[in-house]
């Protein structure tokens, strides 16, 4: 069966987010008093073709600790996970 | 009260993506054959004070409309609101 799975990788706590600063001074002088801070990350959005979702699962989690994160200061989790038509 | 919103930013469809192209060429070169398409999308983690829930939403989609997403090419949507300690 034909899945989307969609994974986001972000940095890890203590690691410094350059854009996610700069947003936020950007918001800040923008007159948005209320924000607080801003954490960018990425998400990815895989077209998988598996036998099951254990099977996708394994295969993106696999993918993503080779090559869409660095796993020393980034961690990853799928956050969904749905059959296509 | 301190809430923690999380908005996702994707290109709208038919929008080209580079990196999505760039790592789906990448995984077939080491085998993953099941793998068909990826797309990159960015997600904000946003900090804010807010009375509530609705002030909250309204604050973080008219910043996104305003400085995180590209309307043109861009679509966005909240995915996560939960009170902070």
């Amino acid at each position: 069966m034909k899945l989307l799975v969609e994974i986001v990788v972000k940095r890890k706590k203590g690691v410094s987010d350059p854009e996610g600063n700069t947003i936020s001074e950007a918001l800040q002088r923008l007159g948005y008093d209320s924000i607080d801070k801003v954490r960018t990350a990425k998400l990815f959005s895989i077209e998988i073709d598996a036998d099951n979702l254990a099977d996708a699962k394994k295969t993106v989690m696999e993918i993503a600790d080779k090559v869409l994160a660095n796993p020393v200061i980034e961690n990853f989790s799928i956050i969904d996970i749905e059959e296509m038509n």
